[in-house]
């Protein structure tokens, strides 16, 4: 992966902070706003819909959505997307057994949507959902046919209301386990087809912790190449993390693993990927105490700008 | 913590297990029930708020809970109380910095208050929420006075609630965060105080991985005997899990850690705590395999049920 000469002349990687690391600390546009622009001097957010419940009422959504837009504006944040956090994604989503609990998952991402197009956040994405596991802790290979059709026809419909919404594009995050979906390139791909010309186009925004998670691809995987040579063509964003390769670890740059920032950037720009914009995504313990978690992503954020310049 | 003799003739501790474990994977009766009864051999849950949103709709709500009363009868199943899960816990609930989430937070434990009642769960609790983190990490060492009046006005509302519903008894967990509440003894015994004569009776339930925090409490905490010695005339509840002492670890017993199942009997006996149910709380990371679980929780539920017996 470090084949490529660097040169001066190479495009830089736009780079900016999915807002995982503010969750229950920083919950506030007029928390975080400084502290993404002063304190690790970047421009560029992926907001977390753990910082804003789109099932809040309507009046307290659409107050948080100005203030967000307000403050962004006068820090000069560029805020390119909104994801689902932690909390939406410890359910099942749009996979859930029961198919009253998918269409309020539904209702949920229609209420994502509305927020982010108040917000002034063009583009809205994140894992669609689980099937659960069975009773003898196996898993499916794929996923049961009709789920899969009902899966697509939702995401279908989801496109049109994010065309109603006025957003540019929708995306999914391929995640690693047999009981999510898409979890291999083939899918990810599969998916890709059968979304596409869709109201607003679906895309993908691999991670770089789920493309290379051992257990589940083996250890001659090849890490997050085949993800980016194979789909480079409806990937417009991507997640960074520091991984050992054998968990979702969402470490940040002051741990050691597995991730090399430079060599990462040299895969980006090799497979046509330098103008997808890279989203730095930690999560830390709850208990975890705030101010080493600042300092720590200050080292990140001037690691890897420095990276992807 | 093993100075005392146990014979055959001390109180048998109930053991049961809180459905954390079974998050994203075996989200619906039919799938835990039997897990619980055969795989682990146990006919004692603490339900988990993440296997059913109080937010859902009331149509879905009631044939979930309807669901659960009968699986759990069918299958000899007691679940004693139902609690906040990870979904919930990653909002600052009722002390968001926004009064008005706070009171989104307050209905959303009115909506969980009245599930448990339809799904003849007669106990309800968790953490009650955070303030935010400051700008430059650090952390207030207490609540601000407006803040905590504020809290114990809600909860006292919420025990109103709660006796409409039937319910006997709610739940604090105390975390091991400044930013939440109550964080240490002299807190806990302060809200106990301030909450005493409410509709329904507030009681705590600690946490075996909180109480023993070393980075909040120092290595010369005691672990969890000043808890229990202090505070056991209000304390009805007991998470157990496996933990070093320096994260919030939620560990099952095959991972090595610092906390003894015969021990920690000993422990509940000597504080008059032997009465009061012990609930394993354990989590794993959603991408791991879910057939180990069931083999380490197997192994866990034997180890621990031999302990407490």
């Amino acid at each position: 992966m470090t084949d490529d000469v660097v040169t001066g002349d190479v495009q830089s990687i736009p780079f900016g902070i999915n807002l995982s690391f503010c969750v229950k600390r920083w919950v506030t546009p007029e928390l975080w706003a400084p502290l993404v622009r002063e304190r690790l001097g970047l421009d560029l957010v992926q907001f977390s819909y753990d910082l804003a419940d789109p099932m809040w009422p309507d009046a307290i959504l659409d107050r948080h959505a100005a203030e967000l837009r307000r403050q962004a504006q006068a820090s000069g944040i560029t805020v390119h997307s909104a994801f689902i956090g932690l909390a939406h994604y410890t359910f099942n989503q749009l996979l859930h057994p029961d198919h009253d609990v998918r269409d309020y998952a539904e209702q949920w991402l229609v209420r994502a949507y509305r927020f982010a197009a108040l917000a002034g956040i063009a583009r809205v994405g994140g894992p669609l959902g689980a099937i659960p596991a069975r009773l003898d802790g196996t898993e499916a290979e794929a996923l049961d046919a009709a789920d899969y059709a009902d899966l697509v026809a939702r995401m279908h419909r989801l496109a049109e209301h994010a065309k109603a919404e006025g957003l540019a594009e929708l995306y999914v995050e391929p995640t690693p386990m047999r009981r999510e979906w898409p979890w291999t390139v083939a899918q990810a791909r599969r998916m890709m087809d059968d979304v596409a010309g869709s109201a607003v186009p679906w895309r993908l925004c691999p991670d770089w912790g789920h493309g290379t998670f051992e257990p589940l691809y083996g250890p001659d995987h090849g890490a997050m190449e085949p993800w980016f040579r194979d789909l480079a063509d409806v990937i417009t964003a991507v997640h960074i993390q520091q991984t050992d390769f054998l968990l979702d670890r969402h470490w940040d740059f002051t741990v050691p693993g597995k991730v090399d920032p430079v060599a990462a950037a040299t895969l980006l720009r090799r497979t046509g990927l330098a103008a997808a914009p890279v989203f730095l995504e930690v999560f830390y313990p709850f208990e975890h105490d705030s101010g080493s978690i600042l300092t720590a992503l200050e080292a990140t954020s001037a690691r890897l700008k420095q990276a992807l310049a």
